[in-house]
């Protein structure tokens, strides 16, 4: 089967087999997934949390309006956007750059002075925006990967993000709680499982020009 | 190859081949892993621009600081937000769920009460901003299925999304400019293809609870 078959397969499953656990080794291969996709100027301005703590996770899901994804699924992925970008986030990501490509930083510089510019032209509003965009791409590769490996997610924007903060301790780590997937494997009987996909009509989603 | 191993193969792709086209299967096959990109809520906020027109390619090219893959790639994709996201739109929607799942359009109050309160319990700029997160997801859509197809791909945000909704005539069609990609292949001579991969270490990455 090819991604788009496995695409078509997948859908957003609304009732995880609580007794099914994903294999370390897969869970690994999605999580390499998910880190490997871009950000603007390759910040990665987000984390991602990685929850199997049952009592954390009954409290997340008073938090989710009772959702039960988010206790009974094989893990629940929280994306969380940095809220304290600055300068020192910037440099520290050029030393990164630096580190990893063994070049001397000072070649850098030019790449230096277009990410802090691309931080310090932004208000601190819009850069948590920019940031939770970001997390929204590696979204849709955990979407990807997970459904290549025959594993359910349900991506969800039902909570409350400051009682998610709270319950993680985001706000003291820099972080807010963006977006949350739910992975695992779909009970036998979640009726959403036979419901026809809905998309918009080719013509009324993409425009060819 | 597993879809891990190409998104390493993959990166923000500079130089693309000029001469060289992604079959049209292909591009079929890639917007349809972006239509199958999950929405809050199923609607789909955003809309996909396939532009292979030349002279719009080359006015784009000049609104995106004259990076070289606006026209060098083989296509360039726009992900456009929906801008009038309204009751309008929302009750459009449960049309089209009633029409793709056969069932009574008053079956579907419940949720269309849902979608309704979504909508009006939002400013018009938090519906821009929901709108074009949901498009992000869809870009990470793309570069799977780009790369899983030996694809290359280049996602950008350095651009003006005036001028782009402007050559595009955007506004008058609800919708603005939110993220793009250029997609096609490499130059043989692409530099930035040879460079190490950067990504934060997984333990300033993930968060294991």
């Amino acid at each position: 089967m090819t991604l788009v078959d496995k695409l078509n397969w997948r859908y957003a499953t609304k009732k995880f087999d609580s007794t099914k656990k994903i294999a370390a080794d897969k869970l690994r291969y999605i999580l390499d997934a998910v880190k490997l996709a871009p950000s603007s100027i390759g910040l990665q301005h987000y984390r991602v949390l990685v929850i199997e703590d049952a009592g954390i996770r009954a409290k997340l899901r008073e938090a989710a309006y009772g959702q039960p994804q988010v206790t009974d699924a094989s893990q629940l992925i929280v994306f969380a956007a940095e809220t304290g970008l600055n300068e020192t986030f910037g440099k520290k990501y050029i030393d990164n750059v630096a580190a990893v490509r063994g070049v001397e930083r000072e070649t850098l510089a030019g790449f230096e002075n277009m990410v802090l510019g691309a931080i310090n032209g932004r208000t601190p509003e819009q850069l948590t925006i920019w940031a939770q965009k970001q997390a929204y791409i590696a979204l849709g590769h955990l979407i990807a990967a997970a459904s290549e490996q025959d594993i359910d997610s349900a991506p969800m924007e039902g909570f409350d993000p400051a009682r998610f903060d709270e319950i993680l301790g985001l706000k003291e780590k820099g972080l807010t709680t963006t977006v949350i997937a739910a992975i695992g494997y779909r009970a036998d009987d979640d009726a959403y499982a036979k419901l026809a996909k809905v998309r918009r009509p080719n013509e009324e989603f993409f425009i060819h020009v």
